[in-house]
C-alpha cells in the first residue's frame, strides 16, 4: 500500500483528493494536514465523511510527513509550497503539489504574474509538470510533480493537436473559459456567498489571469515558437465544471472530418480524453470523472476552428489528475482508482 | 460474474443503476431494455458512457430476459411489472422490481390509492418488500423483491425506532419530506421545464400521495397497530436528496439522549445508516451514496420528537437499495459496489 | 414628499427597501446609512444601483437623520435600535424598525431567547407590532413600528383564521417553513457560500428558532389563550421566498370548502392577501411581491387542517411590509409603491 | 389611454409583456390572444396574476384585434406573423413582433438560416428593426415594428461603437455569448427539464445560430462593408441573463481610456445603456430590467478590445424594448413603464 498525505486537505481539492485515495485500492491515508481545522475530526469538517473515517486533522510539517509517507500532496495556497519543499523532503518521499508555486519554469513569470518573489528557482527546474497526457514518460521519474491548473489542463488539452501540428494561426487564439464556483475554493467571501453567484454570469481577470502564462508555456513547448493568447475566465452558477472554448484562424485548409481525424489520432491512446463525435462537450457528463471530453467544429464563413473542452475542475482539474500523476509514477495501471462514471443528475 | 439486466433503464434510476452495476465487481451487465431508446446506444442517450459502454438499448422482453439473466432489475411506471412478471419468468430469474406494483400488500390499498386494477394478487403475497434493514432474512430467500420508493425508504428508517418500541402517540404522526426533481422522474412535463422548478418551492399532493400507505404498511407491521400518518411533500429546487422531518408527540417521558440511544441501538449493526450525534442531516452529505442518515431531536415545549432523515433519492431512495437487495439475496457482502462517499461540493 | 432614511442600507433587506422607495411616487429617499460601505457609493455597493443614484452611503446617527426625515427605517442586528432609538428620536421622526429588538411584548422573553439584556423597555410598550393585517388601526398612530420578522408574517397569516375562531386543537400546532438564503443576510459564513447551500436542503434551529415567540405572541393575541407551538426552519437553495406549512388538528368538525370560506372572509379587505382556490401556493408566484398567498386543505384520514403560506421574505417579510406599514402610518393608499406582479420566470 | 393587445401571450415574453403593460400608466391590456391555452383565465396559466387580472385568453384573429386595439403585439413563433400581418391590418393598429419574421432585410438570407419560405416581401421592406437605440427615428414613424433577437440585441449595442468608428479588424469578431434557460422559451423539451439543464454549461450552435444574421445585417449597416461574424451562443443554469462576449482585434492604436470615452460618447443620451466604469457588467445586475449594461477592457498583449455586454433576454432583449418601441412610436416618454431597478438577490 502506497502511504499517502495530504497537506491542506480541508479545502475543496484536498478534500475531493482524500475521498478519492480513501477508496483507491493501492493507497492508505495516513495524515490529514491542515492548519485552520487542527484538531478536529476531518468527518467534522466534512459530514460526508461520517463513519467513514476517524482521522483527525493535525496541523503538520512535510518534514515529518516525509518521514511516513511514499507520496505526499500539497493543495495549498501559492507562495507556501516553494518555501516548504526541500531536496531533503524530497529525497523521502515523492511530493504532488496542487498548487500553483512549480508550474511556470520561468521564474521571471512567475513573479510578474504572481507579484511575489519566488525562493526556490532549483526546484523550479526539478519539478515536472504533471499534465499526464503530455509528460507522462517524465512523470514516471519524477520526484516533484507540479499539477497543473484546471482552466489549464482543459485549455492546453484543447488545443495541443492543434499547436503540435501548426494548423492554426498561433496569434489569434482566444479561450474563453467557464468554471463552476468551486474553482473559487473554499475561502468565504462576499462574491462567493450563494445569493451573490446565484442565477448571474460574470467574466473576470478577461486577459489577466494567472493561468495565460501557464497555458502559453505548454503549448509553445509544443511547436517551439513564441507566443500570447488571450484567455478569459467566467463564473457561472453551478458547483463544478469547466467548458473551455478555444477559437483560432486556421491556417491549413482542413475539413472538419480531418481536424476530428487529427485530434482522434492525437488522444489514441489516452483514456481520460474523449473525442467526442456526434455532439458537443457539456460539463453534467464529466462531472466527478477524471475526463476531459473535446469536441471541434469549424466555421467556413470566418475560417475559425473551435474546440470545445470540458472537465470537472477538481478532478480532472485538481484531484483526479493528481491521483493519475501518483499512478503514473507509482507503476500502477494510470485508471486505478479515477475509473469514475459521471453521476448523472448531478 | 452475476448477470444482470435492466428494464426501463433509460429513466433516471434504471441509468443510476447501470451505472452501480457498471462498475460492480460481481456483476455484468447483460442487457439495457428500453421501449423509447430502443436501437439506440445508451452512450447516445446518456453521455457520461461515452467509451464506456457499447450496449444498445433494445425493445426486449422479460421471458428472454429471464433465460440470459440471474437477476431482472424492473425500473417502469406501475402497472407493468404486475403484469409481465410471472411464475415462469421467476423460476428462471430474480427480479428487483423498483416500481410500485409489489409493494402493497392490500389489494385493496392499491387499487386504492393507485385508481387501477391489480392483475395478480398471488405474486404480491409472495414479493418481499426490500427495504433491508427491515427485511434482510426474507429477502435473502427472495425471489421476486419489491424495492420501496425513495420517500418510504427515508420516512420508514426515520420511524422505525420509535414505532417499533410504542414511543409515541401514532395518531400523531406527520412527516413533511422533501424531494429534488429528480424524484419526478425523466419525462418531459411543463412543471418539471428548468425555469418552472428553479428558485421556487412548493408542497403537492398534502395527504394523498401514494407513498403513504406504503409507509404505513411497514410502520404497521413494526407494532401491529392500525393507524394514518400524515405525510406531505415537497419539490425542492436542486436536482437529488430527500430529506423527511417526521413529527410525533412523545408518549414516553424520554430525555434527547435516551432517544439517541434507542436510535443507535436499533441501527447498530446498519453500515448504510448513521446516527448522527452533532449535527442534523443534510441532503448534500448523502447525496450520490447509499447511505440514510438520521438526526432525532427533542422539543420539552411542545413534548414531540423530531427525527431528520436525509437520503439520495435516486441511490439509497431506488438505484443504490435495489442493489444492496441483490447483494443481499446474492450473498454478497451487502456493501460491495455501493460503498460511495458523498462527492462534495456536488 | 416623505423624507425617508434608512439606517443599515446595505444589507439585503435595507437595500430592497432602498430599490422600493425609489420608486415610490410619495417618498424622497435622503440618506443611506450604513457603517461598513460608508463614504462609498451606493451605485458601487449594489450594481443594480448603477446610474439610479449618486447616494453615497454615510456613517450616520439617528439623532441627525430624524432631523431631517419624516421616517427613519431600521435594518440593523438586534441589540441596536433599542438603544439608540428614543423618546426623543421618536418627537422628531416616525422609525419603522425591521429588526428584532421591538417585536416582542415581554421583555423576559425576549431576553430569554435572544439570551441579552434589553434595555429599552418603555418603547416596547409604546412600540406596534406592524403586521399590517393584523393591526392596522395602531398602526395608523404609531410613531415607533415594529416591523416583523419574515417567518414570523407568513405563519401568522397563515393560522390567525383558525385561532382567531378556535378551530383547532392550539397544542398540536406545527409549522414546517422553508426559506431561501437570502433570509440569513449579506454577512460572509462558510455555510452560505454557494457550494455549500447549492443543491441541498437542511433543517436547522429546530424548535428553536426565535420567530418561533413572535408567532406565539401574535397568535395568542387572537384568542386569548396561551400555548407554545413547533417551529421548524428549513433552507433552501433559492435566493428567496418563504413557503410555510401551519399543521393542526381541527377540533371543529368543517369541510374543506368551509375552511376555505373562513379565510376568506377573514381575508376579504386585504389587498396583499390572496387565498387561492384551485392551486397550492408556490414561492414563484409571490417572488419580488408583497403579496401572502394562502391555500388551506384539510386530511379527513388524521383529521388535520393543512395552510400553506408563501411570501417573498425581503418583501412582505421584510422591506415591503415595512413600507405597507409607511403608508397606513403616513394616510396613504396602502398599495402605493408596493403593486408589484411577480416577475417570472424569477 | 392605448389600448393593447398580445398574440402568443403565454410564452414567456408574451407574459412579461402582459406584466409590464398591466403596469404601464398609459396602457391598458384589452385581448390576450393564445392558441394553447384559449378560454382559460390567464391567472391560472400564470399564478403571478392571481387577482390581479380577470382576463381570459382567447384563440383570436389579428384582423379582429386590430379593429379594437391601438397596437398588437406578436410573441409567436417564425413563419406565423408574416402569413397574418397584411396592410389592411397595418392600417388599422401598430404591430409590434416580438419574432423573427421581420428581422432581416434580405429574403435570401432569411429563407437560407430559416430553411423556410417567406411570403411577404413588401412588408420586410416596410418594417423598421426596432432596436431603439439605432433605429428611433423610423420607429416614431413606424406601423410595423420588429422587435430584435435577444443575442442580437446585446451583441449589436457591445460593437456598434466599435464599427461605427471603424476602430477594429471586421474580420476578427467573434461573439461568444451565454444565456439562461428562458431564453430557449415554454415548449417543454428533454433538454430542457430542471434536471438536464440545472449544474451544467454547454455551446451550442456555434456558427449556426439564426442571431447571427441579424447581427451582421446591423453591424453592416453601421459601417457598409460586407463581413461575417462568428457567433457562439452557451445555455447557462439560470432563468434569465445574456452576457455577451464581443473580440476583436483593435486597428487603432487605442488606450482603454480612449475606447471607453467612445463607448460613452457613443451611448452619452442613452437611458437604457449603462458604460461601466469601474467593474465588468454581471447579468444580476441588470435582471429585470431593460438596460444593456456594457463594459470594454483591451488585451496589449494580444491587441485585442474585448466589449462585454449584458441585458435580461426578456426585458431589453424582449418585451422591455417591445415597450420602449411603442412608448417612441406613440410619443410617450421613453422609459414609461419600463423604468426598473434590478431585483437584488434575484
Amino acid at each position: 500500500m502506497i502511504k499517502a498525505s495530504v497537506i491542506g486537505g480541508t479545502g475543496y481539492a484536498g478534500q475531493e483528493l482524500i475521498r478519492i485515495l480513501m477508496r483507491h485500492p493501492e493507497v492508505e491515508v495516513v495524515t490529514i494536514g491542515t492548519r485552520s481545522f487542527a484538531g478536529q475530526k476531518f468527518s467534522d469538517v466534512y459530514g460526508n465523511f461520517e463513519t467513514i473515517t476517524d482521522l483527525v486533522c493535525e496541523a503538520t510539517d512535510i518534514k515529518l510527513l516525509a518521514e511516513k509517507s511514499d507520496v505526499v500532496f500539497l493543495a495549498l495556497p501559492h507562495g507556501i509550497a516553494s518555501k516548504t519543499v526541500t531536496k531533503e523532503v524530497l529525497e523521502k518521499t515523492k511530493v504532488i503539489d496542487l498548487g500553483a508555486d512549480f508550474r511556470l519554469k520561468d521564474i521571471n513569470i512567475y513573479e510578474d504574474w504572481y507579484q511575489t518573489e519566488h525562493f526556490n528557482q532549483p526546484l523550479l527546474e526539478e519539478a515536472v509538470y504533471g499534465l499526464c497526457e503530455l509528460h507522462r514518460d517524465e512523470i514516471k521519474k519524477a520526484q516533484l510533480i507540479s499539477n497543473p491548473g484546471c482552466y489549464t489542463t482543459c485549455s492546453i488539452l484543447s488545443l495541443a493537436p492543434l499547436i503540435k501540428h501548426n494548423l492554426i494561426d498561433i496569434k489569434s487564439i482566444i479561450v474563453d473559459a467557464k468554471s463552476g464556483v468551486t474553482g473559487a475554493g473554499r475561502g468565504t467571501a462576499l462574491e462567493l456567498m450563494y445569493s451573490e453567484c446565484n442565477e448571474s454570469i460574470k467574466a473576470y481577470k478577461i486577459g489577466s489571469h494567472r493561468h495565460t502564462p501557464e497555458i502559453e508555456q505548454e503549448l509553445q513547448l509544443l511547436n517551439g515558437q513564441d507566443f500570447n493568447i488571450l484567455f478569459t475566465p467566467h463564473l457561472v452558477p453551478m458547483n463544478r465544471g469547466i467548458l473551455a472554448l478555444s477559437y483560432a484562424n486556421l491556417t491549413a485548409k482542413l475539413t472538419l472530418e480531418e481536424v476530428k481525424e487529427i485530434y482522434k489520432a492525437f488522444y489514441r491512446d489516452e483514456y481520460f480524453v474523449r473525442i467526442l463525435e456526434n455532439r458537443m462537450p457539456e460539463t453534467r457528463w464529466v462531472k466527478g470523472t477524471n475526463y476531459c471530453d473535446i469536441g471541434v467544429t469549424v466555421d467556413p464563413r470566418t475560417n475559425h476552428v473551435i474546440v470545445v473542452g470540458a472537465i470537472d475542475n477538481l478532478i480532472k482539474g485538481a484531484a483526479g489528475q493528481a491521483v493519475q500523476n501518483m499512478n503514473i509514477c507509482f507503476g500502477l495501471a494510470e485508471k486505478t482508482g479515477i475509473d469514475f462514471i459521471a453521476d448523472f443528475p448531478i
